[in-house]
């Protein structure tokens, strides 16, 4: 695990309080990186007291307009979210999420989003994310304080950090650098031109198909090589496409 | 697991809204006994304000003089605890205490004691417990705010009540059934004609490709639907090869 490639991100946060109390979370367990998209009220003096002994990460945090200036560069992207949601997505609790990201975080940035503290994440903001964290919590109130939510996550994953926490390392070496998020949209491109090309997809008539695809292969993480293969299998095929085509002229 | 026979003690306790931030933690763990030996300052609005919908744990919230009021009926009694203490005492981290804590509570009255903001537990506290609970931390800051740690120690617990494994959401609450082991298969099998029709798989020097695509599949587990959409997409490209194969006919 390398604590500098996790950033924690808070969206829209409405109490400067909180995010002191987020700073002071993430140091306690060895996490310095945090990013705040338009937060409603900040830099603000509740935020400095809140963060106690943590103001060194007040003072780095990264104030950003839109959630993507905040996660651009990440290859891992975690959104935390409550039980029921109307798209289903994978889904984890905090403690395998924890085991997800540390791997990940070896050698790629990785992001947990953090939503406001009235109603979280918006589904758009969700729809960006690899994966949806959950905490469990009791069916009587289920609704966690913004900071203690980053607590717990940044607890699980300084556990991973304690011997008796490590985590099997089955996965652990990976034989290829996961996509980034722009090489993802450039294969969603043309996947998209390709299922145009070959009469699978209408563009007049999209329905879900591309969601559903975009779902498939988010939940998966591609890596850079199965990146290549899936955009050669897509070359391949338009060439095809157009062997088709020609020999009706 | 009882819940019941779990109470939270607040030993002198600073702040009211720590008091109120502790109250919250446990409410949404599913905690409900709080125990305050001597609060400085207490009943408090700042500790109504900061339990917000947890006001049930506050009022019915038991405020005593002296530690042994609140704890005198316990059976199992756990004091958390700084790393390094001078004196040895059976150690536990908080995830290996919960599992103590909640097998005890089947038939016993159990308290997990939390100190002081500045200076935790004395030695005389520290003495009268079964165990010490240590909550790891990074070394560069390792005081954790009071209601953090019992945020902490409550998700422990709680986490022992929750379904082991995968959170039965992430697989109940998918709007499709995942693919049996047969159904891959097949869909392995087209995919393989499918690259081979291309020319992209050439048999006779398969290299890794299909073990790298069965990889890629195996690792996000495909729902019946997506199934589908990818073999729909394998058949329309196969026939754009048969129409491309037969203009050279």
């Amino acid at each position: 695990m390398n604590p500098e490639n996790i950033r924690i991100v808070l969206v829209n946060t409405t109490h400067p309080g909180n995010i002191g109390g987020v700073a002071r979370a993430m140091k306690n367990m060895g996490l310095q990186r945090l990013y705040l998209v338009a937060p409603r009220d900040y830099p603000n003096e509740q935020a400095v007291w809140r963060a106690a002994s943590a103001n060194d990460v007040l003072d780095s945090a990264v104030v950003v307009p839109t959630l993507n200036d905040a996660i651009g560069d990440c290859q891992f992207v975690v959104g935390t979210s409550a039980r029921e949601r109307r798209i289903p997505w994978p889904l984890m609790d905090a403690r395998q999420c924890a085991e997800r990201m540390a791997l990940a975080s070896g050698r790629e940035q990785v992001a947990v989003l953090f939503g406001r503290e009235d109603r979280g994440l918006t589904n758009d903001e969700l729809k960006v994310c690899n994966l949806h964290l959950n905490i469990p919590t009791s069916e009587d109130y289920s609704s966690l304080n913004l900071a203690m939510a980053v607590q717990i996550v940044a607890y699980e994953l300084r556990m991973l950090t304690s011997p008796a926490g490590q985590p099997s390392s089955a996965v652990d070496e990976w034989d290829a650098p996961f996509a980034s998020r722009e090489n993802m949209e450039r294969f969603y491109t043309h996947l998209e031109e390709a299922l145009v090309d070959i009469e699978f997809l209408d563009p007049a008539a999209p329905r879900q198909l591309m969601s559903r695809l975009r779902r498939l292969y988010s939940r998966v993480r591609l890596d850079e090589m199965e990146l290549n293969i899936l955009r050669g299998i897509l070359t391949e095929t338009q060439k095809w496409v157009r062997r088709g085509r020609d020999s009706e002229r």
